[in-house]
């Protein structure tokens, strides 16, 4: 073979090949990767790759794409547990926030939070925090997908002072990060009760004119619906919709309080819902009605919120949890199923985004993870998707690809540090334990 | 030392000696293990031990106590996911149970589902099958304990025919297994409405007689409670109480639909209630309000129902549903905290079927698990028991003991053999999937 030969022949070469995968309603077959993406799949991949995983019969499916979390919030989970919302937030988050973010919180806690990601299947992550250029270095290290954006409010944090001086700032973000491959930018007013009309409408425009996504919270709570209403005349979605706020560009968290014409307007401006049912129960905030959503045909995504308020970054496990409750709370058994519960927590987070990512198919990105089905909890194995939704552990999620780079395998991380995690862990716990201490909020360790 | 010596201080010596556990709000310390019990716990454990754990900081519990399960079920996993309870029950459930149960079914169901038990950290399972021999075989040689009862109902089953038989069968039963070391029998009349008043007594009668306790299901669905009303005039609770049939000693499954004062009716009695979340929702039976009942000083248990219903028997995830769903069904945060959690699904167990376990003191049984927190999303650790309820998966379980037998270390179980385990859900794979082709449940592999 000539110099020349050579040289096309590596060019050409796979990627991937990950061989043997059983993918539901499919079968067991080979995938292709390369370049990102899903070049074939079949029941015999002849070409050579640059790497091959032997699945021997692993379920494949995609990743998850947790659609609303504050990622840094790892570093703060378990503290102050089974408060009320309020107290949690004014008594214990608040305060903690206050003393202790800063670019290097926002970075290591991101790195904790993506070592955990990465492990519980996760390869796209929309984020919304303080000091979001430090998730970005995280994400880009680690190799997973990142919508960044630092919350816009009308009172001063620690990214800016006035709601000019966000949007000034969020022009910059937004030019720094658009050419990035793997971590785009994202516009986070922060929710009607703490962003007034001119700030959401500036957003709104410097959304439209850079044309980037828009990821707000909206009616989690009844109280903050009622304290909406009492403001504006308006519940939140009646009053963004009054504004001319909505589009199929906004991603609206929680979504739990909605009058029927609220629904309505969703639908209508093709606003997507992101859901988030372990945080709005362990918040005490409610039960989101999202198959009414689903069966309206709006656009639902699935988040587990930041891990203080979950607490964990399990998509797996949140999954389980959203398509239970959705029977149990309607008491119908027909409310939701196996397969939708998966679509909602891959596809349509990939889709939300823009990302072709979320399906095992030819020119699909290649985000995607392997199941272990040798477990007891797992067998017999009559029907995967099923048994993915409703008996799987993110443990069983042996391997890991983002963009067609391998992020984990027989649950190794291969871009994260563990130590480096481990060395971040104790850090912080030493910084924070001092400090509830004297808060009067004594852990039990 | 002379051989009388030796052999007084080999009969001395501890079986077992955890060294360096964390235990929750008592700090690093050893716990001591002899004739099955908690002999000491200390900073130091000086005495010599046949065996010794380093738990090197790894947080030591109480183990799980699954007090409503159907364990061989585990063969039926993830069959007619999404149906309605009653087209899962008439066209899947008791069509594959007619066909297929057996006391080889059971046995075999019985290992998978212990295997599975094990490895997420229980000791003590609530079974109602049938053919609970077999499943008495199984717990012996695995080393957990089980409450056995087979169903008794007022129509024929692969048990008996008739409530006389059922009866007799159970009185032998009762004599086979009493004085058995882990096992115990139960009775088990199946509902209220599967069972006359008469047979219902002679179950009563037979429980006062022998001193066992009584397992049934109570109030799972509306539809049940309005069966009921209508044939008897009264909801189960009022029906059951009307009879004279509820004391301290019945265990009373799910509880969903309890009017006012059937929940004092509860209470005054002593009865108990086995709380089954995951399983009512995926059922879409409803949400029990047991929040309330552990105000009003019911005693509350936790079970995850059978694993065809759940479709686990993972009690840790089980746990974290149940407080969750407590606070967002409830829309109070302060609905169940996560130390109320554990309680119900450790001690509340056990004490109810006066088993001396569930608590890490001098005195109680060795029955407890050891968790790993090194993993990212059980990191900082500041409030171990908060972030067992509320971030932990039962992948976390490293180590787990029942009566002072080590059961699993380093997650690699010792008592049952995995290969075994494989090839019993291989056997019924193959089985069971030509047949419920043939029925038309296409499952997807």
């Amino acid at each position: 073979m000539s110099r020349v030969e050579l040289r096309i022949k590596i060019l050409c070469m796979l990627d991937i090949v990950i061989k043997s995968a059983l993918i539901p309603e499919k079968g067991i077959l080979d995938i292709a990767i390369k370049d990102g993406r899903i070049t074939s799949i079949s029941a015999h991949v002849e070409e050579e790759a640059r790497y091959v995983i032997k699945a021997n019969g692993k379920i494949a499916m995609p990743s998850f794409a947790n659609m609303h979390t504050h990622i840094s919030m790892s570093l703060l989970r378990g503290i102050g547990a089974d408060l009320t919302l309020m107290d949690w937030l004014q008594k214990v988050i608040w305060v903690l926030e206050g003393e202790f973010v800063s670019p290097e919180f926002v970075r290591d806690g991101a790195l904790l939070g993506i070592a955990e990601s990465i492990m519980s299947g996760t390869t796209l992550l929309m984020d919304m925090y303080f000091f979001e250029e430090a998730v970005a270095e995280v994400a880009l290290s680690a190799g997973v997908r990142v919508g960044l954006g630092f919350g816009i409010l009308d009172f001063p944090t620690k990214v800016a002072s006035t709601p000019d001086e966000y949007i000034k700032r969020a022009e910059h973000f937004i030019k720094t990060f658009r050419e990035q491959d793997l971590v785009f930018p994202v516009l986070c007013p922060h929710a009607t009760y703490t962003c007034s009309p001119p700030t959401l409408m500036k957003v709104k425009e410097l959304a439209e004119k850079e044309g980037v996504l828009i990821h707000t919270h909206v009616a989690e709570t009844k109280a903050e619906v009622e304290s909406v209403k009492e403001k504006y005349g308006k519940p939140p979605v009646k009053h963004l919709d009054a504004l001319g706020f909505l589009s199929e560009k906004v991603l609206m968290a929680h979504m739990v309080w909605l009058d029927e014409e609220e629904k309505s307007i969703v639908k209508e401006r093709g606003a997507k819902v992101l859901h988030c049912p372990e945080s709005n129960l362990k918040l005490a905030s409610g039960i989101a009605p999202v198959w009414e959503y689903i069966k309206m045909g709006i656009h639902v995504c699935l988040g587990t919120d930041g891990p203080a308020s979950n607490d964990n970054l399990d998509m797996l496990e949140e999954m389980s949890t959203m398509v239970k409750l959705q029977k149990g709370y309607s008491l119908s058994a027909k409310a939701m199923d196996a397969r939708t519960a998966i679509k909602i927590a891959t596809l349509n987070g990939f889709t939300a985004c823009g990302i072709k990512a979320g399906k095992l198919e030819e020119g699909y990105q290649a985000d995607l993870i392997l199941i272990d089905p040798d477990k007891p909890h797992l067998q017999p194995l009559y029907d995967p998707l099923v048994q993915i939704v409703y008996s799987a552990k993110s443990s069983d999620i042996d391997t890991v690809i983002c963009k067609g780079r391998v992020l984990m395998e027989k649950r190794e991380l291969k871009t994260v540090d563990m130590d480096e995690v481990r060395h971040i862990a104790r850090k912080w716990k030493d910084r924070i334990t001092n400090f509830i201490e004297n808060l009067g909020l004594k852990p039990s360790v």
